[in-house]
């Protein structure tokens, strides 16, 4: 895979990352590392909450996604990281079993004035699951590395 | 200690929840499990990096967050939840050996017009190092449940 930069990406760019599936396991067990709220960690605890049974910690969800675009293309760019995220939504429960996948859209592209070699990369991340459910939509911006003038189109 | 509710968080209200240590061997699972870009999983290649040396995975700083506020309040209160994130910035290195603190204020509480037993909170989280570096800033908003008519102030 040819190595990707800044250029390579334009505005209204549509890709799709995954599918990842989620287990019980790995929902508890996240849980009890960072989020060990009862509607992460128990079935019976979380049937009594708005989520109505055992759901993901959105946090999950959030790092699962980030996953799910490193393999998919963030490992093969030029990625200088990020500042932060513009926004994170957490719409509809994330259950055991669901297969999930991310739908990224490229919202706008400019270079960086500090830095010369970077560009900056706004996108939006939509994550459904297997029923097409939105289950999650997030606005984050990464600065990614220009083409060097010595190398062609990817 | 008494159970938080909705009606006992106010607006300017500011507190502190950690001190958590990261170490190196935690920066580097997380991110091979969740983030698995060379800044965050190998100190020669983070040198060539931005960052200049291993740092965590900016989501790993945000769970562990998650972390610090569930042990801190959020595990003793009504929580319902969080409709989502407004913004996050990653504002400098998580390093191995770095004594993270969070410093949350509260800057706005409203009741829910759609569910009379619900509010929502805004917090914004402040996380320190501990030279008192900001390395992380988020905005972010909880759905507690109100207090029962039958139960006392905490």
């Amino acid at each position: 895979m040819p190595k990707l930069y800044w250029e390579d990406f334009v505005a209204g760019g549509v890709a799709e990352y995954g599918p990842r599936l989620v287990t019980r396991d790995e929902i508890v067990a996240f849980a009890a590392e960072f989020d060990p709220q009862p509607m992460h960690l128990d079935e019976e605890a979380a049937r009594a909450t708005m989520l109505g049974g055992l759901a993901a910690s959105g946090w999950h969800s959030c790092v699962l996604q980030m996953r799910m675009i490193a393999d998919g293309f963030v490992l093969a760019s030029a990625s200088m990281g990020s500042p932060g995220v513009e926004e994170v939504r957490w719409r509809a429960p994330v259950r055991p079993g669901d297969r999930l996948t991310v739908r990224s859209t490229v919202l706008e592209t400019r270079a960086s004035n500090s830095r010369p070699g970077m560009g900056l990369i706004k996108f939006q991340f939509d994550m459904l699951n297997q029923s097409g459910t939105c289950v999650m939509t997030s606005v984050s911006t990464m600065m990614i590395g220009r083409r060097p003038p010595d190398r062609g189109a990817a």
